[in-house]
């Protein structure tokens, strides 16, 4: 591809390879789909009524340009104002807005590795580098190290993917104290978790804390996400987002799936529990887990072979995460699934040590 | 706003004053709507239909990354390959993704001026500079002066917003031909039009076509659009986009629409017949009518008082669009409406010059 690309191309875009996304079965495909961290249940009644509501009207019209709607029940949500959102076409959207907002040609953008994956696209993005700093013991935060790069910016996935590790908000706070620059904190997975970084944005203007309804809503179908940060930092990416970057329906679906907390919440706790429940099964036949607060597991294959174990799974219908990324051959992630799905992968484990066929 | 601005803001970010969208009146608000250039009919029952079909299944996964059911259709009724086309959150991402790809800090990206408001904020935001050329006589095409800014890219809407006038393909084939740059040319009029520079693209590799369904499918508030260029152009851009930027929903509805080609059309002909309508009526009452090739009217106002005629009708409850800009302040700009719309906007202007209050 790099030959035929025009020389109108800018380099920095002819050079990459782009994001790969996680593989997505056909629909009808009959797969045990655990590889791409969506939520097992399907989104609240209330949203699906919400869809059922829109009329013709509201497609033939531009929506409105902030999203007002969401931001409005967002903020009584969480206890903030409205003009301390900005709502996006799902997270991925609010990433690029911060980074455009943030990080120019020649900036520097840190970040703990390895984490996701479209971090260092979004700094090529941009002509700028990607700066890796590895993890600590036991995935603990590299602060110092994070400080010291004196990047223009550090983006934090907390929980972390792939790994679910979860980074304490003092520590987070301690990083936001210690840094200059934009601390962005992508909560991509922070439902499933015990605490987040929400109320660091008060004590901290450098702070933006990153959400989506994708996983915790089951809505990444939909593409919805925002970001919570102070006021005059939000106003600045108003200023990069696309005028209407959120569509109508997206807005009032969006809207309904956080007012049914309690529908969210149900799915929550049952995926907590699940994540137990396989944590402890793959414990006990040997594999290691790391310890997740994320809506998925990073597990060590015996023997080092996360490869065997991805296509030895997909043969049998089960779609796992397998990363060929130095540091990462010899894990694969599970998206913690409904029961029945948790214990299909169970059984393909051990279908996978016996050598056995599935049925 | 600027001195508050957070010191991790870029330079061009905190300059900048972003893009105005065009006042979007809150559902329920009685208005006659003429400013942000909506089709006046309602979408396809078709997309309804599709819209009725979507299943919780659908919102709960992730969306195909590159929106290949729409790319399909599209390619089906335009006659190229899929790997042709581009999808986007409306042509915004389009356009986004085209001045990301090729146009970087230091860059700079001309168009004939004036013309839609979003090219300087997307130049700008490259930290890239726009280069402005103003239309020749009758706002023809400076084709020379184009080249001869030796810019990185040309960006041309067609018909353009706001004149509504239309370059015949034959000059846009030799503008392309002679600039070695990206050549984009922003059709999200076109279906109103009698031409379009579609068949182009087989000629030159530096030409991108961007289109949108906003306007000719009736779904601004759904955010689809798309672009056609050769294969390795839409390479690149596919590198640029965000991963899922089309969400499962307005792949759907998108691809309905298009397929209901019967529909559309008969909302172009009616508003292009009324276009011609209001154009006769206008030019009548001695107001000056740019001969228009969109669902929109750039006139200019008797005594050169554009921004009267604005406030004058907004106090009539009927909205068009104001430009507070050098070269435009004479005039405004008037969406094609339905015919008893368009009868109020007569009889508005009527009431306007005779000084008599609306009923």
């Amino acid at each position: 591809m790099g030959l035929m690309a025009p020389p109108f191309i800018r380099t920095n875009v002819r050079d990459m390879a782009g994001y790969t996304p996680g593989e997505q079965p056909l629909p009808g495909d009959r797969v045990v789909k655990l590889n791409t961290n969506e939520n097992p249940f399907p989104p609240s009644d209330r949203v699906m009524k919400a869809l059922a509501s829109v009329e013709p009207e509201m497609l033939r019209r531009y929506p409105s340009p902030t999203a007002d709607i969401f931001r409005d029940a967002a903020a009584k949500l969480l206890g903030v104002t409205r003009d301390m959102i900005i709502a996006g076409n799902g997270s991925d959207d609010i990433l690029t807005i911060a980074t455009r907002a943030c990080v120019g040609q020649g900036c520097r953008l840190a970040f703990p590795d390895p984490t996701y994956s479209l971090y260092p696209v979004l700094a090529r993005l941009q002509e700028a580098t990607p700066v890796t700093v590895p993890w600590g013991p036991n995935w603990s935060l590299p602060t110092e190290a994070l400080i010291e790069t004196k990047a223009d910016a550090i983006y934090l996935a907390n929980p972390n993917a792939p790994s679910g590790t979860f980074v304490e908000p003092g520590t987070v706070s301690r990083l936001a104290a210690g840094f200059p620059g934009l601390v962005l904190i992508d909560e991509a997975y922070v439902d499933f978790a015990e605490k987040n970084c929400l109320a660091l944005v008060r004590e901290h203007g450098n702070l933006v804390i990153s959400r989506t309804l994708s996983k915790a809503y089951s809505l990444a179908g939909m593409r919805f996400g925002y970001a919570v940060a102070q006021t005059q930092v939000i106003a600045e990416m108003m200023k990069v987002k696309d005028s209407y970057n959120c569509d109508a329906i997206s807005v009032v679906v969006a809207t309904a799936a956080i007012e049914d907390q309690a529908s969210a919440s149900q799915s929550w706790q049952h995926i907590r529990a699940e994540r137990k429940r396989l944590t402890d099964a793959l414990t006990a036949i040997g594999w290691g887990v790391i310890p997740s607060q994320a809506n998925f597991l990073l597990v060590t294959c015996p023997g080092g072979r996360g490869r065997e174990v991805y296509l030895g799974l997909k043969q049998q219908g089960i779609l796992v995460r397998y990363f060929d990324i130095p540091g990462l051959t010899d894990k694969v992630r599970i998206t913690v699934g409904q029961s029945h799905e948790n214990n299909a992968l169970l059984a393909g484990i051990k279908r996978l040590a016996t050598g056995e066929k599935a049925a």
